[in-house]
């Protein structure tokens, strides 16, 4: 180990932590112990668990406190959505003096909805005189930093609209099923627009609204089905026409009662043009587009190594990632 | 005058001065000096100058150290392109403890092309405890910065392209004079291909190169004419076919022999589908397109006005717009 690698600990090894590892492995972390709860992780390597090849000898436990004696740079965290869950989580890293880059969406901003969880990490944090961040494609990037970023070259800004187009069809069967694909539009009613729904439209709002100086008065959100006009069909489930491919959850934020903040995320089977869009109203008016829209697992783990560095190089504090410096990809993480 | 509202001076008072010092006022900034040593404007209110409404008594001198002594939070400084040619000014705006934001193209990424009269620079500004960063929209913002966070979702990068292509015919005179709009091919060659040209091409490729991770082992630029082909015309131009419509201007950055930055800005009369477009090769590739480009003279105040704040915070040195916290549209500028 050189002096200037970064130390690591992944907290969380499903899907998402495994791949974080697995990015941040190759970027020049060097891990020094892993967390997780799940029986079957217990005790086993860490790049056996999230499929990298290491000599390391640094196995997985479900004791956080064994990790963190190793005294890492920072913790990769991927253990759930829910900040008020993974408070008790955030603290104890944040205690033993490490940061911690977490894709806990409702940690991206939490201040609008749980301002005293976000207050209670800040105060710890800074106390340890680390940085506390969470992050990831969306929450994260798409719907929030992208577009605060695209706003630079701009005199002024009356609203802002974000659009991501994803075709569920080329995604994991959970995730079809998760969006509804297949079901009819009661079923859609009863069972899926009151379970599912993408956690932290709530928090992009919020921070895309105060990069661009908007003092929201309230913030809505929906969810409804994107029924099936033409019979569209994935690897795991075809659309009856009249049926559900999918769901579009919209977000508005609002001031003085005028919608200025909008973020439409559509996931559906067949979605033939998928895309994320930024268009901002003001002077003068500006229309970004990415082709395909960024992959969502992919991305997630790249937006959390990548900003790792200027995590680990920010002011101690709870922290968003309007408060790091210009995030890009990282080839090499060294300090 | 509030105790959060931020101090400025306007140091240059030519187009891009003035705009920037409007938008500036716009913003809440409060001017407390200018600077500009052509004798048109000297002893003229600021506020006349550069076209708002003011009842500051606020008087355009040619001499900066009268200017400077209101102790401003911020400079904008908007003299001349060379960071050579302006060096002095901006010893002295910093050794007098005000932060620059310089539109001075080869500020953007001094350390290239200038790496002595950076570390001079950086020198000067950390004895005095405040930052002094180069931006505009070109180069600091579209062909850069952008590129450089549109990178953040990505977990490798292999390559990059930004083109920037405008329609010279939308913009004032002189610059479609100065891209070579309706002079003939060998006339091109002669006067403009040597004359002419964007500042800040090399800048750009580096400080995106260096946000990539990309070790560069040279940067090349070549000028070449966009021929016409169907007699384009302007306001002030009709471009015989054949003839010169502007020009198109290439910057690679090289690793190893392989182009791996490649900046291209085409600037003619007729060009008929204007944007800014960055591509990636890498995991997965990427692809963004800014429909109709951003607005090159708005845009450059903007990027100024709005970054002020952020730059204001930075780590005192000579910094870049990858060292400050994440960009966006300001609103009101408040400390
Ligand atoms: N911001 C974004 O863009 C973004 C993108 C993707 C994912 N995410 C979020 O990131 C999180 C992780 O995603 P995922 O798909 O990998 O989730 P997952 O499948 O639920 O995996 C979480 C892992 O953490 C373990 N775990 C749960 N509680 C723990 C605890 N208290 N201590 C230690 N380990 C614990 C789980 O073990 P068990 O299986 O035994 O519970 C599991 O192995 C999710 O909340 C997801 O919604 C955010
Ligand atoms: N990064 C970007 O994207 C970007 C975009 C636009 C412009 N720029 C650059 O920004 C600079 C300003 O643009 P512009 O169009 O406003 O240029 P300009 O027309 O040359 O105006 C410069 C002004 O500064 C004055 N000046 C020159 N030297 C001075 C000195 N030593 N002390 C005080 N005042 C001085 C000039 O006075 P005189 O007329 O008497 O010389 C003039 O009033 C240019 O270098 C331009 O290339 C950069």
């Amino acid at each position: 180990m050189n002096d200037d690698t970064y130390t690591a600990v992944q907290y969380g090894l499903g899907p998402i932590g495994s791949r974080i590892a697995t990015t941040a492995h190759e970027t020049g972390f060097e891990f020094v112990g892993a967390v997780d709860i799940d029986p079957e992780k217990v005790g086993r390597p860490v790049g056996d668990v999230a499929g990298f090849d290491t000599d390391a000898d640094v196995t997985v436990t479900d004791d956080a406190a064994d990790a963190l004696v190793a005294d890492p740079d920072v913790v990769f965290h991927s253990t759930g959505s829910s900040v008020e869950a993974v408070a008790p989580q955030l603290r104890e890293i944040a205690s033993a003096g490490a940061n911690v880059v977490s894709t806990t969406e409702e940690l991206s901003y939490p201040w609008w909805n749980a301002p005293e969880v976000a207050a209670d990490l800040d105060a710890v944090a800074e106390e340890n005189d680390v940085t506390v961040l969470g992050t990831g494609i969306n929450p994260g990037f798409v719907m929030d930093t992208m577009p605060a970023v695209l706003s630079t070259p701009m005199a002024s800004v009356d609203a802002v609209t974000v659009e991501r187009v994803q075709d569920a069809g080329e995604r994991r069967e959970p995730l079809q099923k998760k969006v509804g694909a297949g079901v009819s539009v009661e079923t859609f009613e009863e069972e899926i627009a009151t379970e599912a729904g993408h956690v932290g439209s709530t928090e992009s709002v919020a921070m895309l609204a105060n990069a661009l100086g908007f003092d929201l008065d309230g913030i809505e959100e929906s969810i409804e089905p994107v029924v099936d006009e033409g019979g569209a069909e994935s690897d795991f489930v075809t659309v009856e026409p009249g049926d559900v491919a999918g769901l579009r959850q919209v977000a508005h934020g609002s001031v003085d009662g005028e919608t200025v903040v909008t973020l439409d995320l559509q996931m559906y089977v067949g979605a033939d043009d998928p895309h994320d869009r930024v268009g901002f109203e003001g002077d003068p008016p500006v229309s970004v587009t990415v082709e395909g829209g960024y992959h969502g697992d992919v991305a997630t783990s790249a937006v959390v190594t990548n900003v790792a560095p200027n995590v680990v190089a920010a002011r101690p504090g709870l922290r968003s990632m309007l408060d790091v410096t210009t995030p890009s990809f990282t080839r090499q993480a060294r300090r």
